[in-house]
């Protein structure tokens, strides 16, 4: 059995209250987090996809020579109110702007495709240096980007179309109060 | 420019009628070549998750040792007609019943939660002796499994209580005909 001594109780909690919005964490490890919480909540049931791996060769059960492939698809998806979800993380150390050079055609195909069949897709984007996230539909982003010429989406594209998710203790990164709020859902 | 001889076409015709039925791919390889003919028509939008695999070492671009691991969830998922769509494909050998070993219990609670959150579950299993391939709601799988004692599922089950899909040459094993008529969608 664990011994509470009230010196420790309180700094594990100022550690807490100190941390929990910059502990280090990668925005993977908050999204993975915040899944965990609407999975054991059943809120919602998301995942993000392993990634693709070309498999070269095995010995028995180990894998002795593999690659990395390029996802076809977005890294997200799954299932909340009745809901198809879908969408991208990106972390980024631009403190501008966001490089289109994160999100490959491919996966700008993808999301099209989910809006279009009546999906919900959207960006959790990341702009470490900032320590800010944001959250921005699909359709927005991809109306921009076809719009635009540019090679980045500036961050106040993000401050005006998408929304910012702020960091907290449980669920890490609440971006589905913000399909509640502004995705048309009931 | 191709010549079409009278003599080859007939050929190449009665080789098709005999083969697509039959052309010894798996249901993986048949899966993969409707869930590609629903993207291009645009019909729906369902991948196969890739394999998870932890990686242990890699040198440079190259994975040098890893191993493949469980997956938590089921091989496919996707959307049709604005609907969630989630299933898992399994081929067994065995003539009378299948074996329960062939899905995992994660993999059960998954088609559960996908079910309670307003998603359409199912499995498409294969008897490749057989040359059969069932398509049931996993609702009814689970409702079986779960009021019975048995390490299977007898064939009789499938017939009675699910839908053969039946090859056909484009798409080949067209699954989303069968929520079209039974999956309670409009």
């Amino acid at each position: 059995m664990k011994i509470n001594y009230p010196g420790n109780i309180k700094k594990q909690e100022f550690s807490k209250v100190n941390n929990y919005g910059n502990r280090g964490m990668t925005l993977e490890d908050d999204l993975n987090d915040t899944n965990n919480y609407y999975l054991e909540k059943d809120i919602a049931v998301i995942y993000k996809k392993p990634t693709p791996i070309q498999v070269v060769s095995t010995n028995f059960e180990k894998i002795t020579k593999a690659y990395f492939k390029q996802p076809s698809t977005t890294d997200y998806n799954g299932i909340y109110k009745g809901h198809y979800i879908d969408f991208e993380a990106k972390e980024t150390t631009a403190k501008t702007s966001f490089p289109l050079s994160n999100i490959h055609k491919h996966q700008i195909i993808h999301l099209k495709r989910i809006i279009k069949h009546g999906g919900i897709g959207f960006l959790i984007v990341r702009f470490t240096k900032l320590n800010k996230t944001y959250f921005l539909f699909a359709k927005d982003f991809i109306n921009y980007i076809e719009a635009t010429n540019k090679k980045s989406v500036p961050i106040i594209f993000f401050e005006k179309s998408g929304y910012e998710i702020t960091l907290k203790l449980n669920p890490r990164l609440d971006y589905l109060e913000i399909i509640d709020k502004y995705g048309g859902i009931l």
